[in-house]
């Protein structure tokens, strides 16, 4: 019945010859009694339909309001108006659903992105949403496609898991017993072998250590899932739920893992320019007008179309940790103690740092190596100084790390050292440590947050309006 | 370092001329002491490295046990082998990493698929579970690919909801509450409000209603993650984790969907025997012995290969709810009193009774339309005979319920009177209500779940054995 329907993003890519097409969507906008913004979703620009006068019912017309749907069908004629080459005229209009325009809750006005996000079921509707949310699509396609092409096994990863292995953060409990009154020991504590699982569950933090199981058989894989944090963190970086990646690949060192994860960035970053072109150049001219308000020292140095070519184009810097705090303590910000955070070697780099070393000093992406052991993860593989593992960060402008990796620890001995000292459960990831035990491989991998690589693409600046329904602390709508 | 190596599946593909090459992989197996059986998973394939007598050390050669790691450099050469076009005269060989052929959990002899369900971490070491993963991974490529290729937009639905809307089974409690000690209210009940998202909340059964939201603003839409029942089934088509995928169209009835999803499962399967075919050979061959030990009437009428072919080549059969009944009615098996459960109209329909129209009956997928309103969901389009809803539920050989969908009910009134006899809360889903009040639009969707279409794609039988980590009652291994 419905199949005929031409997508406006198609009509308006087509020669108009007087051919008669069908088109649905809503209504943007409609004035003198004969001119219809028409929308479908499937890019932010309208399709003109042209009502003759006299031709339809005014009874018809006076429900042309906004985000009413409609059926036309009329001739695709070349369009006389400006902004546009084609537009239809219609033959049949016919009112699918009313829209109250007075109750509607987003009015044709510029809403704030705060109030929106209180609205999340209908921003989508909204043209700055609509390309978040096409370039996410597309962003998501250009990551399986990049894998694929290249032999990668997409592998699911479990969600809900026993283990706590990464140590990453607070995890979100899974469960099946009565919080009001759950079955308990002699002691008093609760009794989880009457869960569901017959133990303790929680939403997994990274599938990683699963992925080093996929990795040491198909030789590389990628996980693209969902993972949890239940940080009470209220801040615009910040979700409880949000999309990684995580490659995984065998044979592979930090030299190879920092050429795949550079290449990997290129690639969505241009495929996102090349399919989804109007979208960005809608946000960048959005981005730019949000900017005229701010101060000139607030301003990005470069518009959002000219950063994304610009990171194309050019090859991320690479210094190690060392050398990274070496020219923070040789830096004009530091001698004038303009850092809030402490700079020597051995401390955690703070989004100040990164920041300065990404936006000031190199003025691009920056990958930096070999942090010292103490502040990474017991599974990074212990470089030859017995001081620093071969790990690797991707810090990105104005968002600081997009990537954090690292070659794993391949030498059994090593790791179970490592693990000891830091307190990680040894017996309980035996099954880890097979891989380790039974024709072992040099190998290394990264994770790369999704909601941040879409927040870099479309210059959004809330985490929480790049992910469709954002669960933080005390919010999880719809 | 590494990224001169070349995957065992490309190198078998190449034209042999004596050029140099490094291969990386697991030993399979080490005969004559001459010749290597290497694998590096990209193929269930063997690369054949040939060791020329007393040119390599014996103690490395003791190391050549399976599972052992080992990086090749050689001459790339036609071989005089029977089984393989092209093999490697290794120059260097290098044990990467050894293994202790004694102590490697999986002996190079048949295991049963439930002892490789223990081993789960190693298991996709293996022939057959290397070809499910890699058919897996194909899959869900497909999947992406089709609805791209269509301008879907992926949609991360949410996996932590506070709504139990769909009504769909049983849930997982998400919670950052101790359960030794939860806070309570003054009437002793648990206080949420102190919960991490201020209410109560669970894992998601289903992205479709949320999907609804999407499909109204871009059109079309489609997710693929994870869905959770907390359902105490210990069989071997029940997952308490599993992907979904679930695609929603505005501008879409019943026929559409239908159109739609047949179109679908034809694309994925078709693309999976294009892209995959050695796998599922490889599968079908393994499906053809098992079932060799069965008495001849518990065999597959058809091969894998055939019964995929067929499917791919073949229009689904669609049949209403009512016409099915009356089928079920007038069979032999029905007379004979074989079905242990009552057949009539209004009764949901039992795994036997699928099965007898789809293997018995018409020996081809069926597609089930317009089912009783009593015996589905709430969102489905009341049909004007007002006892039946437009509801579609695709079955599948050896299966079942592949698919299931629906056009929703998009009238607003129809839509709330349903509501409240079911006892869905119509106020706690007034954002979900906004769809029909702002521009309903007819509109419909399916839900496909995911590892039900790898079972029949790659002929096993037991849901636990394609996907990687399966969670169940009382299992949440690795």
């Amino acid at each position: 019945m419905f199949n005929k329907r031409v997508k406006i993003k198609d009509l308006l890519a087509t020669e108009p010859s007087g051919q008669e097409v069908t088109v649905m969507g809503w209504v943007k906008g409609f004035r003198q009694n004969q001119f219809i913004a028409l929308n479908d979703g499937s890019t932010n620009n309208n399709l003109q339909v042209v009502v003759e006068l006299g031709t339809q019912d005014e009874a018809i017309l006076k429900r042309l309001t906004t985000s009413a749907s409609v059926k036309v069908t009329g001739e695709l004629v070349a369009s006389l108006g400006k902004g546009q080459k084609v537009e239809v005229k219609a033959k049949t209009l016919e009112i699918l659903g009313d829209s109250d325009a007075e109750a509607y809750p987003i009015q044709p006005k510029k809403h704030s992105l705060e109030f929106l996000r209180e609205k999340a079921h209908l921003r989508f509707r909204t043209n700055t949403f609509g390309s978040v949310f096409r370039i996410r699509h597309t962003l998501a396609y250009a990551i399986h496609k990049f894998f694929n092409d290249k032999g990668f096994v997409y592998l699911h990863t479990p969600i809900i898991t026993a283990s706590d292995a990464e140590g990453a953060g607070e995890m979100f409990r899974v469960t099946t017993l009565p919080l009001d009154n759950p079955p308990r020991n002699e002691d008093g504590s609760v009794d989880y072998r009457e869960d569901f699982f017959g133990k303790s569950t929680n939403l997994t933090v990274s599938g990683q250590l699963e992925g080093e199981l996929g990795a040491t058989a198909f030789g590389e894989i990628y996980t693209f899932g969902p993972t949890f944090r239940a940080e009470n963190s209220n801040t615009a970086r910040h979700l409880a739920e949000f999309w990684m990646i995580e490659p995984e690949m065998a044979f592979c060192d930090l030299e190879d893992n920092m050429n795949l994860a550079e290449e990997f960035i290129h690639y969505v970053i241009k495929y996102a320019l090349e399919h989804n072109r109007e979208d960005i150049e809608f946000l960048a001219q959005r981005l730019a007008e949000e900017e005229k308000s701010l101060p000139q020292d607030k301003r990005s140095e470069m518009g959002l179309m000219e950063k994304l070519e610009f990171v194309v184009n050019n090859k991320f810097e690479r210094i190690t940790y060392t050398e990274a705090i070496d020219i923070l303590l040789q830096s004009p910000a530091y001698k004038k103690k303009k850092f809030q955070y402490e700079v020597k070697w051995g401390v955690d780099m703070q989004s100040e740092h990164e920041r300065y070393l990404v936006e000031k000093h190199f003025k691009k992406p920056v990958i930096v190596t070999n942090y010292p052991k103490d502040i990474k993860s017991f599974y990074m593989r212990l470089n030859d100084d017995g001081k620093t593992v071969a790990a690797m960060d991707i810090l990105a402008p104005g968002i600081g790390e997009i990537v954090g990796g690292s070659q794993r620890e391949e030498r059994l001995d090593k790791l179970v050292e490592r693990m000891e000292q830091m307190h990680v459960p040894v017996e309980e990831l035996s099954w880890y440590l097979d891989t380790r035990r039974y024709g072992t491989v040099p190998h290394a991998g990264f994770g790369l947050g999704f909601e941040r690589l879409v927040l870099f693409v479309t210059g959004m600046t809330n985490i929480r309006d790049v992910i469709a329904f954002p669960r933080t602390p005390k919010n999880a709508e719809f």
